[in-house]
């Protein structure tokens, strides 16, 4: 199933950081089920792991779950490592579902190191009304800056769901989007603030929902969005 | 309580095979209340043993849990085994009160090699209103291949929740049932698919029921829903 | 704090049984924070001991929860024994709150060999509203036979509560009663039905809550619903 | 980052006093997640410990969260010592960024010796509304004394945030504040205390929106509520 060449063709330092990279996401999946994101074996995470040798970044790949395996069973081991065009280079089983759409984020937004892909309820729901989240809360002008938009509705098969989601981040300050009828994708500068990401997109759809279902939320000014955004992205943190 | 023959009358083969449903019926059974489908003692698991010496399936037997017993009670020797007509031909407990439509499942739909039945908050609260539950979410039409649809209202006693089940079966290519006024039955090829569909039956209905409190939901073309069924079923997974 | 005859009086066979029911009502408090009915030190479950020198009931004592007491600090030894006049005979620690109402209800309904108080969620929810929960489940008219009442609005100090909930379930084939503002209590033979009623009343009061809010649920014919209360009053179980 | 005086000018028993301090805050973090009122590294607890060398309560410090760790990485060690002024003097990471809310609290309210911060998402759905939690339920009038207060929109930045708390603290007996678009803030004479109304406080804005849902609650009498809370406040308990 894996590529003839594998990983031999990458430097040593690369496949190191690969290892590692398969480690990382393995844990980060732990925190989709820990959250209550996904049921099953729905859901996954990504990280891109830079190839130093090409600038462009073509030549990055991304480490990804395998499809349809059990959250229990998921081990550094069984992930799998792709290119950037989605095709399989190190792992014993077949790729995520969704890895076509990680491979076109990856390909299009440069500055994106890992993507994460739920069903998670709350969201979701919003998405199958094809309704964009309204930022009428702190932790969201915090986190997201805004709305979380939600993307067009594309089903799997060729690249419009990664065009999808690509066209609706850029046009967004936003980590999420929704896509319509279909979950939310976030994005991040690694698959750790990806995760995160999915987590408080889970949380503020949930709790402007249970908001609005007794009545109209308070508008926030887009002055007050504007510095609580500014300040969380700069200053927050250790 | 047992049938005087008990299993004697069985291959050593499938006397094994027996053993092993037992295990795994059993194990099935705990991944119930960890994805909330039931309390206290509600819900149940079988898995279908089939007789080789028998083609059209009418000497099958199938594992299922005995009535009323906590969940953390159920074990393997706790288990009991029915012929295909409800009677118990091997364990110490009485069998599910839900036997009966287990067993007509079996009987009735040869296909069939795993039953779950579970009263789950939301597949019920569909139920209660006697409403199919639309199908406007991917993951849906990977899983479902359309709405979830209503049985009819059936009590036990006699065969009429097991006709339901299989009437409304037929005409869908859902693996679940919402009974009016009652809740989910699910089927699959085995115990763990028909767990499977019980989960996604509940998140789904979950998930369109929430989407649905602050809205319509944008309806799926039945093209799309058909291109997703057909994808999932036959590519999804190892 | 404690009377000073304390346990003196009782009949050997009778101090063994309280410090059986000691252990049970200590475990069966578990249950609470498991199933979600409870949060912090709310909630309480009681079981009656029964004194067979005494045929009228009026001599019979009943172990419950000390009062503010974290759930992961009760102990089989923490608990406190009363008479059915509420008074204090054994135990280090003031009794639970709730107290009287317990002792009320045992005092006034012979059966009644276990009470249990919560203020979860969803039947608190209908409590608030004042509003009897309708028998729209079979798994409601298995366990409740019919809707579950509300009683009356009752504050702490007197024998009010105690007496409303005497008065609703004189009433009612439901072993639990919503008491308005406040919260259900729950009776059974023993403490663990009782437990199992409290659980089976939020389950019911959550499901028949979610369905109407998309709607108005399908009603059940009473005669459907006495044939499922009789069966499973009679036949389910071991 | 920590003062260059630290904690040397203050008396050995205070320095104790803080070391104990560390330790219950690092603990009662455990809390929050427990009870589902925080995800990922949002909410913060935080107690005063008192200088008993200046009457006014001027010089007390308060032990707080720091910034942006995770909630399994909490231990007494990574906890941090401010000045009511908010200012660091013990700790080597950056305090908490809801610290100056937390210090103008303690410097207003000279009876508050905890204050717990979260973004629950029931009490943040009601303050995203700006609508306060009216008073329907037994268990709200013990503990609250009278509906759940909005208080109002404030950012980070300044002292408006604590200005807003204490203003509409001081207006009632709630030891919750709900601020506008934001989330609780909870008070009470030690972090315990605080951490219980911050519990407490999400259990009952949870239990009214859901009683809402469906229809109208039955309001309380003024004079019900005043006997529950007299009684809450000076009997409950051991």
């Amino acid at each position: 199933m894996s590529d003839a060449q594998g990983l031999a063709k990458y430097s040593e330092a690369m496949r190191q950081e690969i290892a590692q990279a398969r480690e990382l996401v393995a844990q980060l999946h732990a925190q989709l089920p820990r959250y209550e994101l996904v049921v099953w074996t729905a859901g996954n995470v990504s990280q891109r792991v830079r190839n130093p040798e090409v600038a462009d970044g073509s030549a990055d790949v991304f480490v990804i779950k395998p499809s349809g395996v059990a959250y229990e069973e998921l081990t550094a081991e069984s992930m799998v490592v792709c290119t950037l065009d989605g095709e399989l280079i190190d792992g014993t089983r077949a790729p995520s579902s969704d890895t076509a759409a990680h491979a076109y984020t990856y390909q299009h937004l440069a500055h994106v190191g890992g993507v994460v892909h739920t069903h998670s309820t709350y969201a979701t729901a919003w998405a199958a009304r094809g309704e964009e989240i309204p930022c009428v809360l702190t932790m969201m002008a915090d986190e997201f800056g805004g709305p979380i938009p939600v993307g067009p509705f594309a089903i799997i098969g060729d690249d419009s769901i990664g065009r999808g989601i690509v066209q609706t981040l850029r046009e967004s300050r936003s980590p999420a989007v929704l896509m319509q009828n279909h979950g939310p994708f976030t994005i991040g500068k690694d698959a750790r603030s990806a995760v995160k990401a999915a987590v408080m997109c889970e949380e503020v759809a949930r709790t402007v929902h249970i908001s609005r279902q007794l009545g109209d939320s308070v508008p926030m000014r887009s002055e007050d969005i504007d510095a609580l955004y500014a300040r969380y992205q700069n200053v927050y943190g250790q």
